[in-house]
């Protein structure tokens, strides 16, 4: 006898049975809606691409360290993508002639990472990706961190629910040279510890700042920053372009009424190198679990990885549906998915023609009414609980004697009500 | 200086520009609101599973050679999924006690095939999969082909563009035992050489049924099977199940008024053995271009990979996006996308503060209506032409002297009407 096979989804993975793929698709509908209303226009790309790519932008390390990769018979290095971003940049050098900058554009793929499943990190997830490429200045960015708040915002989430913390890397470069009086490579040699600062102990950061000639004095000018505003930071170095940037940005999100969702923070690094000006992460504002949920910020050079020179700067963000769902979850935000909407089933009883059942289904269903019969002969107590529990709000009842008068039943399963009408009088009863 | 990379998509894989995705959210929305109208569901699998599930399905050669496949850290045999019906089968098998039949399921999955590249068959394409588990009656069978049958009606398609030929394996297999006077091993055998009658030429034909003591007499009257009438056929073994599976079917299929996309076929077999009972193929009927798009049929044993004795019968078909594209193009049923839609470009001066924009922008999606301010600082001619190409519909020109008097114009792009207005207007107006 054969083993019988597993089933259960591969490590990591996730099966959607209806009422889960119900649900991503009222939450991803929301999304791409919102980003529709915002003119960001979708894209996509194959699930396959060359672990090249990956490896140009996080080394050969990371790339083959964290991807699912293979050599396909052709001898082509393969990787299921782990992320989208050199995807995008790929399409973008593909026609950069040809695109009208700046674009406006969103896709929401499905992306494997190598990793340890863990909470939020499992191993195949969706990501919303949203970015405006080849625009340099504030007007991107302000229209990325409003993007942001707009899909947040289309899930009823408010100011008491989440908040978008904002810095800026060249405001952060200048002000720490200002502050530690380094040179280029001393401030990136500074910015590594900072960037380490809640991640090791107040001992060992001190130590490491020291080592590098921050003093307890200076430093305690840097801890500083952390409980500043953003005028008083960028006080700091008025003459930087990044706090110029950060002092447009915030005078912006004040027009827009945005400012209650933002604050400035000087803790928001981002580890990537490739980030060159704002970024920003949105945090979870619910005690239980504050913390990051997404971020992004302007980064100027991934396109530069296919055509020399290229020089089509980017802004975005991306972030993942379990991450998107816990915060709901959270926050209680999730509706009852079928309490909405008609759904009709249409019972059947032996002295009744199955014909007469499908001619009512086809004329709900040309009527716009999401509607079946009950495809099978079990007895009526079946139906119905059949019909409670895939959820139809309605059933319809039409005996052999409701059919000798020229009528039916319709019931609602939710209020439990019973109507009877003539037959030809359904379709206009289940729309009204 | 390093190589540049290379900005082509992986061999047999497709990128999707904003319009390219468009098209396909366009058709693949109306493919899931037509299945959503006759109340099946949609769900989903993770693109890695088990290579162990598809070698159980099509056995170990099959299996290797036509996918993506590869061993992972933990020496588990992976393959990027090449069809969805092992993954339904499976999340069928995995909550059979809970799952309430008869289910009917859809799924839009992407799928990787290892072959070579050519026309309708690409490494990588989405597949809509349509699945009725749990009734072993012809209810399934009619409610498949007559969802088949909604799908191409969704586009408008006519019967003079497809015809959905059917047939039925018991009936099959019992006419050409009734004819050939073989038994079941026999009519296997036979039925093996007639699957490959258009494969090879008349003369190998004969020969091969000639072996299996099929004499031309015989021969004559199985030919005769590919020009009669369901009712023509099914008379030459009356007492078959499938003779009766099939009288029932075209009879049902009159009285929903389909039969007129539908046509008794003896020529379809569909190779794959496990099918068991009714078998279709949907054609495209253009004179150019006519050959089976897609088909399906019923199915037994799929479930049973997973749980023993699970005796749990499937009917569904699968079709890709490339033949659904094709039939499109070739029928001429692709609207032009952008030709409907309100979408706004508010362009921008510098005398007006950037703020005024925003607001006009927020106001306008608040109320539904898709629209952005330029983003970025380029010439009038610059953003009209950049409206144009990114196919807005509407321009909205605020300058200083509009505003001086609280007014703006709206241009209708297609149109090339323009339309002056009080500020607070606008909404009103594109509403309208």
């Amino acid at each position: 006898m054969a083993q019988m096979l597993s089933t259960q989804p591969y490590k990591g993975t996730r099966d959607f049975y209806p009422a889960d793929m119900k649900l991503r698709n009222w939450f991803f509908g929301r999304i791409r809606r919102a980003l529709e209303l915002a003119a960001f226009e979708e894209y996509n790309g194959p699930m396959l691409e060359s672990l090249d790519i990956y490896i140009a932008k996080s080394g050969e390390e990371i790339a083959n360290e964290q991807t699912y990769n293979f050599t396909d018979r052709g001898g082509r290095r393969l990787a299921v993508r782990p992320e989208m971003t050199p995807t995008v940049a790929r399409l973008v050098a593909a026609k950069m002639g040809e695109l009208n900058f700046p674009l406006k554009w969103f896709s929401i793929p499905n992306l494997y990472r190598y990793e340890r499943p863990q909470r939020g990190r499992l191993r195949e997830h969706w990501q919303v990706n949203v970015d405006i490429f080849g625009c340099d200045t504030y007007e991107a960015d302000l229209e990325i961190i409003s993007t942001a708040v707009s899909l947040m915002r289309a899930f009823e989430a408010d100011e008491s629910m989440f908040r978008v913390h904002i810095n800026n890397r060249r405001f952060f470069n200048d002000v720490i040279a200002a502050i530690a009086g380094t040179d280029a490579e001393g401030s990136r040699k500074v910015s590594k510890v900072v960037d380490r600062r809640n991640k090791v102990t107040r001992e060992a950061y001190e130590k490491d700042m020291a080592e590098l000639g921050v003093d307890a004095d200076k430093l305690a000018r840097i801890d500083a920053l952390y409980s500043m505003s953003v005028e008083e930071a960028t006080a700091l170095c008025p003459e930087s372009r990044g706090s110029q940037e950060l002092l447009e940005l915030f005078r912006a999100l004040r027009e827009l009424g945005l400012d209650k969702y933002c604050v400035f923070d000087f803790g928001i690094i981002r580890g990537l190198d490739y980030y060159t000006g704002t970024v920003f992460e949105v945090f979870d504002e619910a005690p239980e679990n504050n913390r990051a949920m997404f971020g992004g910020g302007r980064y100027d050079n991934l396109v530069g990885l296919f055509v020399k020179n290229a020089n089509i700067s980017g802004v975005g963000f991306g972030f993942g549906d379990v991450t998107l769902e816990n915060f709901l979850v959270t926050h209680k935000l999730i509706p009852d998915i079928y309490a909405s909407g008609t759904k009709v089933l249409v019972t059947r009883f032996d002295d009744v023609p199955y014909a007469r059942y499908t001619a009512l289904v086809a004329e709900m269903r040309e009527n716009g009414i999401e509607s079946s019969m009950y495809i099978g002969q079990k007895k009526f107590g079946k139906q119905i609980d059949y019909a409670i529990r895939n959820n139809y709000s309605h059933i319809v009842v039409m005996g052999g004697s409701e059919l000798a008068s020229g009528t039916l039943k319709v019931k609602n399963l939710k209020t439990r009500e019973e109507t009877e009408m003539p037959i030809e009088a359904l379709v206009s009863f289940l729309l009204a």
